[in-house]
């Protein structure tokens, strides 16, 4: 699979009163690898929809993992890829990893499933899934 | 002035490290509250765009003083009204007041200018200021 | 099982691009729906904390089923509860509901896992897993 | 003075309903501009503490005015750098800049007075605003 890896710098803005991220703000990440493996394979989100007509990809599911907290100041690494492609859904897993004394650990892990979404052929303003597009997949799974 | 008082509860995920509200949350609370005042006086956006054809009141210039911190579990009250109306433009005025064991204080102030906006004439692709409505003014300014 | 219900009113910022709801600030919705849910209980974070000895309750797994999305100035119910109890975690769940023209909808699910967390016994610098009280658990079941 | 450049790109969930950045996020970008600023000056917020027994620099008072909105996928960057040192508190300027077909032009700026803030002598659990160290002075003006 086409892995894209980003570092992301934890903010002070991240992280809750206990001092360690809130939560949210890790999905708010998790959207951004997504599209950043889109762009790493080639396609802002303003080309998928010139080249391949789709409108975007809306979260039907999505679950995360929490294994080890990080503060401010923390630089994490999440690895992303697509672990599944079906017709017009596809699943997106992410894993941070932390550099810690011990070495590098794995704090938490995302997961997501996503519905390829276009316009409907019988009315534009409303949106239908889709099936995925070939090159997506050929692009993404090697 | 037209006043529009609401309750805010300071949720944990509004707050930081330090245990205070993150000074952005504001900024986000006082586009909700802008947003109220023109629900309150009888507009939702989606009246404000069908009935004036208007497309929305981008920010052009916020500004806030922070004066009494506040935490998690603290209920605040966010009054905002316009402070003055010009051709295109207006300034929104937001006083957060809270409570304490030696009574209500102000604990933040914030001001914004905006600009109506709607469809250019001569390309709807495009945006351009408009001349605020009568109607909005006059309801607004009582 | 003792279940809080309140209302959320989906404001300008909760929204992304396409118009809908950006989906971690449901997960922002969610925790306030879980701290809301102690709250109603009797028991305001500083209480929980005051009264047992707990630090917090760290998200160690969350996930969201996505139906049918909710738009700027949508009224959504979240109902929250308990859904089981374990020596020292437990597991929450949150439904949303919104009104549309064919009655109320489903629109999303949540779920939590969460740990009672509180000062380990031997480092009062570091947090420790803790059973949850017995005066927690009967409230929040019945 | 010494200034700080940082290249941040536009997430799709910065991004409101309108398409264009919801302007609480430009404060939060600001926020973590600052933190960088004294990082790339040597000081990551847990060496000022050691350092100077500083506890944080909280905001007092802050300004944004936008030029030219950005969009998702967008990238600007942004340039801080301290304006003004007082005896205990400081201005921070923040310009920030997007490329675009006519060339690089200036999208917004903002402005923030903070505190340098350590803990009160007589009460440990208090704080009180404190001199700005000379040593953090002298970097950052030159």
């Amino acid at each position: 699979m086409f892995v894209n890896r980003r570092r992301v710098h934890i903010e002070w803005g991240d992280c809750d009163a206990a001092g360690i991220v809130f939560y949210p703000r890790y999905f708010a990440m998790f959207d951004a690898s997504t599209h950043a493996l889109f762009e790493a394979a080639g396609w802002k989100k303003v080309d998928l929809r010139r080249e391949f007509d789709m409108v975007g990809f809306p979260m039907v599911d999505t679950r995360a993992r929490f294994l080890v907290p990080s503060s401010y100041g923390d630089d994490v690494v999440i690895e992303t890829q697509v672990a599944a492609f079906r017709n017009s859904s596809f699943d997106v897993e992410h894993r941070v990893y932390k550099a810690t004394p011990d070495g590098e650990v794995l704090a938490l892990e995302g997961w997501e499933t996503r519905v390829w979404t276009g316009r409907h052929p019988d009315d534009p303003e409303k949106l239908k899934s889709r099936p995925i597009p070939k090159a997506v997949i050929a692009r993404l799974t090697t």
